[in-house]
């Protein structure tokens, strides 16, 4: 297989306490992340689908925050509760899980409503 | 801009001494990361380019890895002095690095000579 069909990545990232934009995660753990490895790997889908650690994938503001590459799909304010559902919708399924999704005019974007009211 | 042109990986993973497997980092920090981070900044990149801390990306006989996306473009062995090429070809000129690819062979692939002779 050349190529990862999935390769998710969930941002670890952690702010020293009183920084500017809020951290991903408390401690640089995430269950979330351990939720999509089990649940991956429950699927049979090991070698085909990669849960990454990530660093810091600067949409600060809307996480913890989840891409999932080729497809570029960016998930925002994930919870450990939204594992199931992004395997078998989207890993498994091909089917972005929608209320998820960072809306377009938030991704990327310095002027994103969430961002400048930070 | 609702997506990163292009997002790079850059695996940062540290295993303890004696681990079957390498690591991509002694310590968890990379100057080919910090190389690729300013370079890409001083190209006037930034917002439209990242790089990425990661964690292991499963290529590690191969490491220090990168990934590139969404075009799942994987490099192998890659160093600090590469970063210059990285940018200038690949993520300015749009053309990968091919002496840097890691082979179909070889990538996501269990039976790579490059692991099963580890």
């Amino acid at each position: 297989m050349p190529a990862f069909e999935h390769h998710v990545f969930v941002c670890q990232n952690v702010r020293p306490e009183g920084a500017p934009r809020p951290s991903c995660t408390s401690d640089g753990k995430s269950e979330l992340l351990a939720e999509l490895q089990q649940r991956t790997k429950a699927a049979g889908l090991s070698g085909r689908v990669r849960i990454n650690k990530s660093g810091c994938l600067d949409q600060c503001e809307h996480g913890p925050t989840v891409v999932v590459y080729p497809e570029a799909v960016w998930y925002g304010k994930v919870q450990a509760a939204d594992a199931a559902e992004i395997v078998e919708e989207h890993l498994i399924g091909g089917r972005p899980v929608e209320r998820l999704r960072i809306a377009d005019g938030c991704l990327n974007t310095k002027s994103c409503p969430h961002r400048t009211q930070g």
